[in-house]
């Protein structure tokens, strides 16, 4: 193990009931109304999001990114984003591209050359081929109080057992609870 | 409010894909290899499971918690148990009851005469029932460190939005952790 390896995130906001996008894809249910005296104030966010070096994301994630865009500005910053997709995309920001193909290819040839801390922000059919083919390190999952009860999951029936070692768990004044999970190899 | 109310509580073990049974039903999974240094270890059970006064549960719960005791021991011990079913069935324990019927008439005339604090421990159908109709208080999801990848849900879509308060998060030195959530009424 090197000091300062390579690290691929998968970072996912949920409901309790698993559900990371509801059927109208509003975004109102991340603001919650919780208060959790226990919790810790959020961490400073500019700080925390610096460390990420680039951003993975799928192209209906980034169609929302963008239409989320209009009103709250670009989530992603100056970071370098790739979004994966078959398509070809007008892209205006300069830090973004796209790809196209197979994501051990994706990680070999323009992940680990560049980067070292990759973040897969959504969606979840992504995030799970990442898990499948064991190109997933870390899952965080910041779980909102709420229970949607209909919607998009971010775990549709993987298909496939996998062991997880907790490596932290952090619960915020707002009721947000941070399950931070490696994925174990082998 | 008074100053020992009625209290009934949903409990669920859930992989983090929030799967609480695997379709083979086996329970190997609740025995987690991880190590979580921060964690606690388990409180005494003993004395926790002691203010339990009843438990609630469907038919294949129970069926399930059956076959279970004929090598573990009957988990719910001597607390008097209500199986909520149209069955007939034969049942050898004294305080073990069968209920077919509605369930607020279950609450008003059966568990709030003589229980102040109910358990519901499955399955996953009676569980969304008791939230779907406002008769559950407090959910406790236990969460295990692993992705089971296909089984049973426990929110297959309940199809209804619930606000919930984050009441308290424990996570133990086995990597489980509990999510520990009040049902906000109104």
């Amino acid at each position: 193990m090197t000091a300062d390896p390579f690290k691929l995130t998968i970072h996912m906001v949920s409901s309790v009931d698993g559900i990371i996008a509801k059927t109208d894809n509003s975004v109102g249910w991340f603001e919650t109304t919780d208060n959790y005296e226990k919790g810790v104030s959020g961490q400073n966010p500019e700080e925390f999001l610096k460390s990420i070096d680039c951003y993975v994301m799928g192209y209906r994630t980034y169609e929302h990114a963008l239409e989320l865009s209009k009103n709250y500005g670009w989530a992603y910053g100056e970071t370098p984003t790739i979004v994966v997709t078959h398509r070809n995309l007008a892209i205006e920001r300069k830090n973004i591209e796209t790809y196209s193909g197979d994501l051990n290819k994706l990680l070999e040839e323009r992940l680990k050359p560049k980067y070292k801390n990759v973040w897969v922000v959504g969606g979840a059919m992504l995030a799970q081929d990442f898990i499948r083919l064991k190109l997933a390190d870390e899952i965080r999952l910041s779980v909102i109080p709420i229970i949607l009860g209909e919607g998009k999951l971010f775990f549709e029936q993987l298909g496939l057992e996998q062991a997880l070692h907790l490596k932290d768990v952090t619960a915020y004044k707002n009721g947000m609870v941070e399950l931070w999970y490696e994925i174990r190899k082998g």
